[in-house]
């Protein structure tokens, strides 16, 4: 059932032959990351793509006043990793955690490359999904720079609907560059606006 | 001389036959746009990958009270578009203009597809250019919500050191999100500190 997740992710982008899949599954391992438990730290070497089957993931940093900013999440059917530290082999600036148990895929950098070696299409499929990530980044970039925090709330809910009732609201307030408190009387306001 | 910059860009990435740098050339259409032209106009579909030979192009939009958020800047050597419109070939957000005369080099969507295609190798390129633009706004991101006005500022010359002494100081505000005064201010302010 795992693997007909990442197949079926796969496959909505790139077709490929039984042997190819086959393939591709080997270069997979399977992990849990129990609640709260770091994946990733910042100042590692980030030397896996993520994949996750099940729970929820998170990427974010700490800034010298202590405070937690959160980049992303990364709820079931999405990958994730520290990109910068991913592509150069640099120590990263992320760290990546769990926000509860979460099944995971692995996929190597060393066997990613070898995968775009043997199934060249893996450059076509990993193109397309690294596209759709940089058109949300873009779409942040100008949320934060432009909207109001009910505005940037908004747009939360719609990039990640299966979170808006699942993560504690503390990690959406961080997301959004707001206090939680300050959520939770907008959150209020929003909902007495609307009765 | 022109093909010069953008074989040498490709060169760094992938390794071209002469028979595919010929084909990927017949591709490229040389256009210019003039100081303050309108390439992409918000609402537009964006039909080409633009490279920029020379000059200067920037990525902008303008919020309901007037003001524009600049997204990015394309300076010599560097591709830019409307990348959710591009991907999507529904009608895009952003305004593209020219901030002053600029030479491009166009690649139109369908020729884009044809040059996977031909050459799939392209999708490498591709995919390595798209991690690296996603890697830089995951950084801005993190400086969006984590960084003073003062280290974005620093930020900004680091990610493009060409643009700090050529491109009026206006457009570098509206890039960091501040008033053109403020940025003003604190450039005294840090010369005035370093003295």
């Amino acid at each position: 059932m795992y693997n007909d997740l990442i197949l079926k992710n796969v496959s909505n982008r790139i077709h490929l032959e039984p042997d190819e899949e086959a393939y591709f599954l080997t270069l997979l391992h399977p992990f849990t990351i129990r609640r709260k438990q770091l994946h990733l730290h910042r100042g590692e070497v980030c030397r896996h793509s993520t994949f996750v089957l099940s729970g929820c993931l998170r990427g974010y940093t700490i800034d010298s006043n202590g405070l937690e900013h959160i980049l992303n999440f990364a709820p079931p059917d999405w990958w994730i990793a520290d990109m910068y530290s991913l592509v150069t082999q640099q120590p990263g600036y992320l760290n990546i955690d769990a926000l509860e148990d979460t099944q995971v895929l692995l996929l190597s950098k060393a066997d990613q490359e070898k995968l775009y070696i043997r199934i060249p299409q893996f450059e076509r499929y990993f193109r397309i999904l690294t596209e759709k990530s940089l058109v949300s980044y873009h779409r942040r970039t100008l949320h934060n720079l432009s909207l109001s925090a009910q505005e940037r709330y908004l747009a939360f809910c719609q990039s990640y609907p299966s979170l808006i009732n699942t993560i504690a609201q503390k990690y959406i307030a961080s997301y959004i560059g707001v206090t939680p408190e300050f959520l939770s009387k907008m959150r209020r306001d929003m909902l007495n606006q609307t009765r």
